[in-house]
């Protein structure tokens, strides 16, 4: 059970405390450690877990103990039981400002996706081209959140923000060359967005952009949302 | 006409484009400046306008041209007209740490408030006393979206995060000694914030934060919200 | 005469070996060191003196020795002889991110003038409202070289360099909330910016900017130009 | 002997002026000067001996030497002779924030184990969940001194020092995601903690928390402790 | 009554939960706010209450309310009653490198006093000249607790580590020339101490350093110390 | 067709809209992205494609669908057509202070050369020994634009533009010591050049640099170049 | 006496220790402190006291117990007695890049001249204009240390020692535009110097520029100079 | 021949020019490079030619044409011809302050030695232990220059500085734990040293060092050293 574990206390109640499931930051754990929880895990399919940040032997940890396991290898994510919850809330839509933003903008998506709302992707619409992400403003004005990738210069968000009135949460990437000093540039750019409304999460953080839209996305508890 | 200010073209169509209104930032600005943009504002009642960082010179000349704005001077802002619209949407709470903290969290506080959002602040509860954060815990889980305002450690909005199942936006204050270097240390903390659901903005950004809740608590303009 | 200034040796045959004027940067000297250059000066009025940086303090040194030297206040730049000269090559096209980045604006504005070129400045064109830049691309497309000059994210000249054939040089301004760092923000986002053609130069430089616009702009002394 | 080795000059009368034991630091010396030392080492049974930052490499030539060293190879630390002395002083409670900083935890509590204290190791307590920390709070009031290792937001020595008498000795590890910068960010945080009496020692530096710990926790030699 | 404070909630128990007396940082709050909390003070004689950044007009403001109120105007630190408790526990001695780390140092020694130590201060002992450390090796060596505030290379709590048991706090300063960047070069080095048993504080952070000094030469309260 | 592509979008419509073709930024994409790009430019002969940052997997994938492709192993650079296009405009000549800058100057140089310049290398020229520099004096003022690529010191662009009229542009390399930090410290001397009309690029950005160049040497589209 | 400070211990075997007299830095002290040493030196006059860091209140502090003291304001350099010792050893040169540092080469220059060297001073030499330092080429390979002072892009120390046998001490100085950074640019460029020989102090150091560059020039006390 | 390799220009003349040899940096050179320069160097057997930064590919080349080079694998150097030169000049001794900052010191020492210096090197020697460094105050005086190493807090070249009257070059090791940033830590100590007379090269750039101190130690051409 999950309690004996040496090295880890899952938090169990934590969906029940904030209505979000547990994730499990695989960088740093040893994978013993990772299929032990996995295996804790297995014992309660009733709720999502999402290992997060899982390399190929985390991966293959998580694996041996839920063969079944959703795994997006470039997004380096594994959610258990494998199918998302059905969606409910408002539109979530991920946008990468380039290619190589790819995998941080996929780990958003899932992330979104398995706690609950519905989602869409966009590629390649970084501002060099500002013709690309014009031809999407449709799709964006129907999202209740946005996640924008981006490394480099790290604008979209700045740009989309102008056009939407959904709240933009930007998730730098570390992407680019030198002085983007990995991830730094884009991230510094993003805080000092010239529109409001662009909410900052930890460079190359996917998890944590997902998150944050599922979270502002979500139906309201209350009668008030 | 504001069309032809020599020095600024005003975002009239933003109220339409995105549904907040125009905020005019005053740092950098002459107050002759100002004092023109203001004049121009006079001609539409029928929008928001808020004046952000507005020093004593800056608030001089707003009050000169729109004599019944709003203003509160610590927050160094001014709305006009003085009158915020009604109330829809969830609610927001505000979340300073200490009592220094307490312009930035006003600002934001104001800022949601004008944007159209009911509106509670909570003040000193600091991490150094987690009971007087934990004593507020009933309100804090009625919001639709929590600004924290924090200097120092930054501290606060993990914590927070961790309670409730509302987004937390995360405003660093330049408070501190001097390894906050101005505001850089609570920046990385809440960047970092190990609980899922912090949205950081910008130093002392408080409209910016007051913005994004606004936007979180925003009643959907569809039928999904 | 210049060679006896005992705290400074003027470079007088720059014009001949560069093509270009000398400047006085007038920070950190003393109002009698800027007094006895402009006095030095006055022996020269056959090329432009550009005297930047020059404070309340320094400007009445100069304007003690040539009383009818221009003079931009906002810019903190004086020029003599008072009139640019005749000019030639390609256009020079300045644009003010937002109101508060105008006094750097205004100093590459000049010095391109009195470098000799024809020079257009546009305000207010932020990427939080870009439809304010695209009404702008017909004069932005008939310039040689564009000066941006943005603060907070930076993100203009980006967008910019996206829209146009020709190179952009970008002046990172020091105007913004706490995480733009002075303008290091901004300068990081120019650096990395995703697309290609942008010249960046240090922050809050117009002089700078205004120089480099103006040699791109020149016309070629060969016959390859 | 010791003073004959060629590349280090052992302070082996740091026991007496210190009254706390060497320790050899691995990191950037050769394997075989590792082993040398562990030689010279041999012949002196009477002190403690650490090496600290031992690598797979330094391991092994540590106990090539002292075949039954102590050796916690996560920690990457080795001790000789194997048991530490009979504890005295206070209780010294060793938390780690997450998994992912038990290495540096336990760096530390061996440091302090083999420095001569009573030490108790608690895991998994990060402030995203409180009730964790709480639960735990009889144990960490009884310690005349705490060590806590915390990446990512570095939050939890606040937390704690807010709640008990005791000094906390924070140590900031290079656990998460990129705006941690290796460590700098808990660093940070835990240098402005709100909460007066954290004592911060570099990055992931369990052995240098420990000793620290343990001379906080040691009985006093004088009648005035 | 404190509890009615609109801008602040005093930590009233804070003596009953950890043993130390709560101190008002006075900087960014206004001279009525300051004043508002003395009169509140007022009514508890028996806690010691420090007022700590306290600039002339706070100062002012603390008097007007707490006339009889022990006051160092280069330490900016009040504390009410005037009369510091009888002392226990060990002796805390803070050694200041230069003449301009002596506010800082003062800061640091009344609180130590004030939280009921005995305190001792050395003046002017940088590493620049060593035999004037030395000469007070006798003191040092009798402390149970060791402040050192340095600026500059902060080299000072290296040194002193390397000859006492005591573990030393140590406290960079902002004394310095360009490259101490405001205190960051000292509190590099004092964190990267080749000597274990250095524990860091803020930068000029004179109460931490004697809070927690006070802290590690505190009497045990039960019977393990 | 591109336009299929489900991770990239083409901008097709680059060379129309600002006169210079795409270029593919390989580093972050997978080499099977990078064949489907390539094997989508076999369709366009007519506009030249560059494949930027191209390490030994990509520039496998490139070649194994554009078999006669252009490659410089060193520049990590490939384009096909293999062939330039016949050059017009300035001369570009292409500066690197030491061996070690190459890397980055053949990227720069074949950058503009298949942009259409002609252009010119220069090695070796750092201002330890300046007679090399000044030796290569009749060439360097030959050129519309020069470019530098520098390491170390990087004070190179410093002393050229002080030597010619043409727009320098500095590249800064990773190349040098441990304080270098990866190119930042050329990078800042760049910014802070002395001489005006140095125009700065990201650092080790040789095809930031090329491209710059190119159009600051191109022959200008309408008459008034 | 100075024993009796109760603020100071002065050095005041230095000169016997070091063979160089004693400074006071007197930034960060308190006038009546600066009066009450500089009354200390008074009884003292076989050996030069240095005033540095001077400010107005200073330097009549030091003239009111020194009346005669030498003064030099814009290097904010008090000594006393007022005449260097008769010079030997090697020539000092101390050049200023431009007019702006010239306050900190003035420092420097002082400083040698009173530690006993001939000293010579060369000024707006900068690298924008290469003949202006090649034109004092003899004079500076006549010198045995060759001190550099220079703030922007701090090239000037890697052309001179370049071009000369002799160590150059270079000292950057916080002149400059934004990325400047407060001097951090010409010291990292110092610091990468491609040329050998250069010895960087700390920036606007001139006191221990000029120190170093007369222990360099010194006659050497033994036979072996 | 030199002048016709394609990738460098050997300064032959440096010798006549500055007195001190050429000096080849590996690092960023590929082994044919470096081979084809030691191919080129065989020519002049009268000039001593250092490589440095030579890694095993590197040296192998350097081997394999001049294959009786000397070659320290550790620091990282060759040089031939194998036997320095006859010394003169004064004494340069180079202290290493832990075993880790050996590598350092050696290429330091070589450096000097290659460079016609006699040399002596002190080990282990770090401010943790005091008495080993007042231990060899004899061998330090008699040194015209004393070269530091380094690592972690950097603060042995300060306290060796104020024990002697020769100039101490100092030089920052990348040597210790996070917080050390690479040798940044160490780096801003020692510009910050609080006693004059301490010159600061790169990190550890031990070259540059030995060149540094062998100048300091020169015998002076002129009849005035």
């Amino acid at each position: 059970m999950p309690d004996e574990l040496p090295f880890a206390e899952l938090d169990l109640d934590r969906t029940a405390r904030r209505g979000y499931p547990e994730a499990v930051y695989c960088a740093g754990k040893t994978p013993e450690q990772v299929a032990a929880i996995a295996a804790a895990v297995r014992a309660r399919p009733d709720v999502v877990t999402l290992f997060t940040r899982a390399g190929p032997e985390h991966a293959k940890a998580v694996l041996s103990e839920l063969p079944d396991a959703f795994h997006d290898t470039d997004a380096a994510l594994l959610a258990w039981p494998p199918e998302p919850p059905e969606p409910d809330g408002g539109l979530v839509v991920v946008a990468a400002a380039g290619t190589s933003d790819l995998p941080v903008a996929r780990e958003a998506l899932h992330t979104a996706r398995f706690l609950g709302r519905r989602t869409e992707l966009v590629v390649d619409v970084g501002v060099a081209g500002l013709h690309r992400v014009l031809r999407r403003l449709d799709l964006l004005r129907r999202a209740r959140a946005i996640v924008v990738a981006a490394g480099m210069d790290g604008a979209l968000p700045s740009v989309v923000a102008g056009l939407v009135a959904a709240p933009v949460v930007a998730v730098p990437t570390s992407v680019g060359y030198g002085a983007a000093f990995g991830g730094l540039a884009p991230l510094l750019t993003m805080l000092n967005a010239c529109a409001p409304g662009v909410a900052v999460v930890n460079i190359d953080n996917g998890y944590g952009a997902g998150h944050l839209a599922a979270q502002i996305a979500a139906p309201f508890p209350t009668d008030q949302g």
